[in-house]
């Protein structure tokens, strides 16, 4: 005997998420089941929302229910300054630090020509674009995750941006606040002493 | 700034779900967003069916499209016996087996009255009923966890049936297989030594 049909659809469903196996799928399909109804539907709801009333910014690439979203049409943050992030989640983690005012660019993955990645899968062109038609960009900063793509991707992206005169940086990479020297690895241990400050 | 209002909207959803902390349900919700329109829409009506298009059996409490169940109305099962379990999950572990070809009952909990759970909030009543209406009944398998709850239930539904001429058994206890003697709890090898049978 197996699970009814609409128990195993669920199940089945559960299991597409990331980090997901068969055991806690099954687990959450009987537990959807104890679930009220009003809860349930107000989950599917949401589910299909997220990619209804979702688009990403035609300037930015950020995810917003309004285009352009709400930090590009933001006059009284700094124009001049533009942070490229992987995703969309780098940027909602730069606005809870709450110290950054500028702009964002979100390219939408590194480039991997390993997984077919290049720079026309990503959000470049627009970038370059912008900042050809934006006067006011004194600065982008490179927002990257410090792996193999991501610092491929910082250089490529310098290598074009630099020449139009803008000045292009990156974040500070060094020992994690908390971080033990003991159990830091060779590389950051490297950037924190070329990168040190003067007390 | 906060998420846009559909994604925490989905975020608040998926921490409703068990053993899902807020890191994972943001992780889940931009998931969600990457996965194609199709799937997300799959998936909300796999989460509105479970609730819809299944009901409890009205003779054993098990969730089916039918009602009864296909247990209830396959006449090539044993008549004789029933099984009383605490929960849906529970019919499926036992059919997975493969070797109980009985009926089933489900109570939908155990005796718990420091969670306001007395016999009334449970399938009992519907037990009752069936063993006066169905004269095939000879046995009730208790197989309910051995929780002090469980020992509980199980100790109140053997004093309501016996009177009644039947036969009460329980799942044995002991050593489950592969476990090791010196982990096993006191009281899981009190069980082994008592209920040891011949070689």
């Amino acid at each position: 005997m197996e699970y009814p049909l609409p128990i195993s659809r669920l199940i089945d469903n559960y299991m597409k998420l990331p980090g997901i196996g068969e055991k806690t799928a099954i687990r959450l399909a009987f537990y959807t089941l104890k679930m009220s109804t009003d809860d349930v539907k107000d989950f599917a709801s949401a589910l299909q929302e997220v990619k209804t009333d979702l688009r990403a910014c035609s300037i930015c690439g950020n995810i917003t229910e309004a285009d352009p979203c709400a930090i590009c049409t933001d006059n009284s943050r700094d124009q001049s300054t533009i942070m490229v992030v992987e995703q969309v989640k780098d940027v909602m983690a730069f606005e809870q630090m709450g110290e950054y005012h500028g702009l964002y660019h979100v390219l939408n993955g590194v480039l991997s020509p390993l997984d077919g990645v290049g720079p026309s899968q990503l959000n470049i062109k627009s970038l370059i674009k912008r900042l050809q038609t934006n006067d006011q960009a004194r600065e982008v900063i490179i927002a990257l995750n410090s792996t193999p793509e991501g610092e491929a991707t910082a250089m490529y992206l310098a290598k074009l941006i630099k020449p139009a005169g803008i000045k292009v940086s990156r974040l500070a990479s060094g020992l994690a606040v908390g971080a033990d020297i003991e159990y830091a690895s060779a590389i950051t241990l490297k950037r924190a002493v070329q990168g040190r400050t003067n007390l």
